[in-house]
């Protein structure tokens, strides 16, 4: 599944190759979310010309909304939704306890109220693989408890442990029910909120499970950055070398690019769909409202390092007017470039440590960006 | 200006071309309405693809947002927005009187408030040309008194009068004000509401002052089809044949096809991009609701007939999730599709009266739609 194809000599950033029955990705790279199984304001004609190499949908939404049903009758979400890059989906847990009313948690799975409508349903790990089973994703995620920020230790510890037992069921499960007709790989993710000793056990009782890749999880749930990076500190000298390394839901372009060399290789994140929706473009030089006045008359593009589809044919002033007068093409003006600017970023990474200059590159990019991160 | 290439022998149908600065317009055409500069929920990549030729706006909106000191700023609104296909502007006159809150109304010209925020606005014909000018449009229109339905025969005949008056002053002031540096072209707007001898009047005098094409206006205000071919049957046979002939706001597919059988070059319509924003389709079958539950599991493209990008591409049952979990992509894909009928309905009936087969084409058409135009 995964080729890793070089080492940075300064920093542990790394290049390499997912290999799925939808095409081969080049690592690192970012996920695009497409949450209901489409990117908000874009379609699949946008994202691939924008260089999506993959599309990450929550499983969560999919199961209540369209449904199994139709997902099966359709023969999973590519042959559904026409999207034929590489898929992934997660395990819906975020969603089961960040959207849905609990209504009973124990070690066995998780009963809840569907956000939509109310309705009562049931998953387990067992069930959240085969669910993702039939939504015939090239990679998935296991069900997992996401701790809360803040979380007291006995509840983080609690979570861990649930987790750990998750993972064990899910792999069993997965392995018990693999698809002849397709290569499908199961991800662990590792929890354990801001504590270095569960981080810590958390990792080891996960990758003794044996993935296929594994994730650092309960991250971007509002700790800090410095917390962030700790999580990720204290597990990744304990994820091995051979397999894909999946930071959750991380983050800002700095945030990336700083964890890029502490040896992530995957990256998911709803900034650059929903920033984009509220008016506020990422550039090389931090971010900027192209809702404020100052670029009601502003005839550059966007970005002005940007080489996208927006920038090369569209004013700060027009999408200005269009984002002020309501019109939803602004929204996907605004969104398209943002995404742009996050799939172009891996290549510029995937180049720079390519060309043995990840760490020179490193520093450019969060000194023009502005970014606290820059040493 | 006009080139009058081909007439039909069976019927008043017409084929020709349209030469502006900004490209050679094949007749007839349909033009896509971008009210505030752009076609709702599309970008300009869109319109291209599925072969607009020109766009509409509205000189109201525009006007009153972004406002004329950016557009101006820009050197008009092809500079602002980036696109660079022809261009209509409509002369606000029905917005003022839709849209906006009426102050007063006189021969001289029109007060009103806002619908934004309510602060006063004047306009009159010759302010609506400057206007026009500095938007650096192909065609524009002048400014007329848009009678209402129902209509009584006093009103009707009041605003026809001032609307001849308004189109003397436009005129006049057109040819006062031409721009060295484009061509740009000023229709006729024909009233009179649903009375023959007044509809008959408008065009003997709107024709008098010689405009460079001519159009039939106050339809598509609410009254019966029967009443709308009337409107165009009374006015028609006075239109000169070298000029181009424009049906305001007309209107549904079949509207069209027939409209064209009477003698009509041009087009522009809201109902595509409503229509897809509403979640309903156009197909050569007549139209359909995405939407209903009918089409949860249906992986037909949304017209079997059509070869547009999102027929290619995407089913029924994806649109359809997409729009019940309020997807801007449901929107989009929709009325990119919508669009693409208009467009290629316009593109068909051309090939047939190129062909000489299209009064064959249009009795084809109108059955196949179901149409209550169908003879």
């Amino acid at each position: 599944m995964f080729t890793l194809l070089k080492k940075d000599k300064s920093t542990k950033a790394r290049r390499g190759e997912i290999t799925t029955d939808h095409g081969v990705i080049q690592t690192p790279f970012f996920m695009p979310v497409g949450t209901n199984g489409t990117v908000k304001s874009l379609d699949f004609e946008d994202l691939k010309g924008l260089g999506a190499q993959i599309m990450l949908s929550n499983t969560y939404h999919l199961y209540l909304r369209p449904g199994m049903e139709i997902i099966k009758n359709h023969n999973g979400l590519h042959r559904l939704s026409g999207w034929d890059r590489p898929s992934l989906t997660d395990s819906g847990g975020y969603q089961i306890f960040s959207l849905a009313k609990l209504r009973k948690l124990t070690d066995e799975g998780v009963e809840f109220q569907s956000h939509l409508d109310g309705s009562p349903v049931y998953l387990d790990p067992e069930k959240v693989v085969d669910i993702q089973r039939e939504f015939g994703v090239d990679m998935m995620m296991p069900l997992d408890e996401c701790a809360p920020y803040p979380c007291s230790y006995e509840a983080a510890k609690e979570a861990a442990q649930r987790t750990t037992k998750w993972a064990k069921r899910s792999r069993d499960h997965f392995l018990k029910t693999k698809r002849t007709d397709m290569n499908q790989y199961q991800f662990g993710i590792i929890q354990g909120s801001t504590y270095q000793d569960l981080r810590e056990q958390s990792a080891r009782e996960i990758i003794d499970i044996d993935f296929d890749g594994y994730a650092v999880g309960g991250v971007s749930v509002g700790e800090t950055v410095k917390e962030m990076f700790e999580a990720l500190d204290w597990t990744e000298p304990l994820m091995p070398e051979d397999k894909p390394r999946y930071f959750m839901g991380i983050g800002f372009p700095d945030q990336i690019v700083k964890a890029v060399g502490e040896g992530i290789d995957m990256f998911d994140c709803v900034l650059p769909s929903r920033y984009g929706r509220h008016g506020t473009a990422f550039t090389h030089k931090g971010r900027i409202t192209i809702k404020n006045k100052e670029f009601a008359d502003d005839p550059r593009p966007i970005n002005e390092k940007c080489e996208c589809m927006v920038c090369q044919k569209y004013s700060r002033a027009y999408i200005r007017h269009l984002l002020k007068a309501g019109e939803i093409t602004g929204l996907k003006l605004l969104t398209y470039c943002n995404m742009y600017f996050y799939v172009n970023l891996m290549k510029e990474i995937r180049a720079a440590i390519e060309e043995d200059r990840f760490v020179e590159f490193q520093k450019e990019f969060l000194t023009e960006y502005g970014s606290e991160l820059a040493r």
